[in-house]
């Protein structure tokens, strides 16, 4: 039986600010440095352990892991970091308010962007400064690969072959993995490893900070997963996520 | 012309503490928290900008380089950690406060073990509770590789095929690398780099959080080398290192 265990970076200053994040690189905020090393320290406490680490190339979860590593003692990891783990890509939305942009489309528009599996928020103009085209981290990419917008199809048709290609093939060399991501590209992995429906996926919503475990067979079929620590806490921590997008 | 920066870790608690460190893992101090910052927010400044990174296993160089890249805005670059990177191993030495070994042994004595070339301080047992053949990050070498103690010639030996391995060839391939490692994993650097004599490199100290700075021709013979920003800070701040040894 293999482990994995995933994490939603901890809180960032535009989770804090209710603001549509995406491909904007944030910071965490000092509840979200906590949350991070609280999850570091739980894990060490539960006797996990790990042989390397994955991330996105956004801070926040960079740093996510970063904190952990060190709860844990093992800043000494190796760790590899890939743009496909980013977040979902928000297009025209990042930077909004979340709940502004309710009022202002209503709450149903608001979900449809928010959690639509197909329907992605409007796209961003390819020269638009929020935009991520310029960005070094992204030189070595085709301009098409850096997204303008993105659904959740999107978001797991970039994650999944990275999974394939990079995370699967570690697991079943035996590496236990640690991975600091996103609501989002969590989603995705979530969506994939439980086959999730496109309309189920739409009711799950992955809180901040909180060690996610599954536990793999030997073909990586979840045998069963679960959130360590306070279920009560985790649970109530999803439900909030889900209403970040009310007016 | 190719550029190589190093930065010695910033201030860790046994610095302050003037104790013995080597493969210890020991934490920055605040003010070693600051110095690597302020390393970033220097390097930023004058437009250096870096495609790899690369670091030891032990936490105050790994979080002198987190720190380092976080204030350029960095955070996402590949970091490459080595054990051979790790600062020089201090046998029996490790724990000890530096100025009560040399009020006990003398100045002298504590000179020879500090900087001697090829005289190591005494060993450790291969069972001393300081030592690390039990450690879970050196796991993977043979013991033998697991010092009980090391002269800077020891260092030299493990630094230098990891510099031809890697990052040798790095650079050719035109990457400029940051390196953040040790006070004596950077003097086996810089002996082999300016092929400084087994007598010299006695006299050259290394400053905590200062880049160094070495712009290399096309064959890796450096062209020039300077420590960036206030020269007379990073005088003053290597000899205070050259100080530490005495009663």
């Amino acid at each position: 039986m293999y482990k994995l265990v995933l994490i939603r970076h901890g809180e960032s200053t535009w989770n804090l600010e209710n603001r549509f994040t995406g491909w904007t690189d944030v910071d965490l905020t000092p509840l979200g440095i906590e949350q991070a090393c609280a999850a570091g320290r739980l894990l060490k406490a539960e006797g996990y352990d790990f042989d390397v680490a994955y991330t996105s190339v956004l801070k926040r979860a960079i740093w996510t892991l970063w904190h952990s590593l060190d709860a844990m003692e093992r800043t000494w990891l190796p760790i590899v970091k890939d743009w496909r783990l980013n977040e979902r890509h928000y297009g025209a939305l990042q930077g909004l308010n979340k709940a502004e942009t309710a009022r202002q489309y209503g709450d149903e528009q608001v979900l449809v962007w928010r959690r639509s599996y197909d329907t992605p928020p409007p796209a961003l103009a390819s020269d638009d400064p929020r935009g991520q085209r310029q960005d070094p981290r992204y030189a070595k990419l085709v301009p098409e690969q850096v997204p303008l917008t993105e659904c959740l199809k999107d978001t797991v048709a970039r994650v999944l072959p990275f999974w394939n290609e990079s995370m699967a093939p570690a697991i079943r060399a035996g590496k236990r993995l640690l991975v600091s991501a996103h609501g989002n590209s969590i989603r995705a992995l979530v969506k994939y490893l439980d086959d999730i429906s496109d309309a189920d996926i739409v009711g799950v919503n992955i809180p901040n900070g909180i060690p996610l475990v599954y536990e793999l067979d030997a073909d990586l079929k979840p045998i069963r997963s679960y959130y360590l620590g306070d279920a009560e806490a985790a649970a109530k921590a999803a439900a909030a996520v889900a209403n970040q997008g009310k007016a």
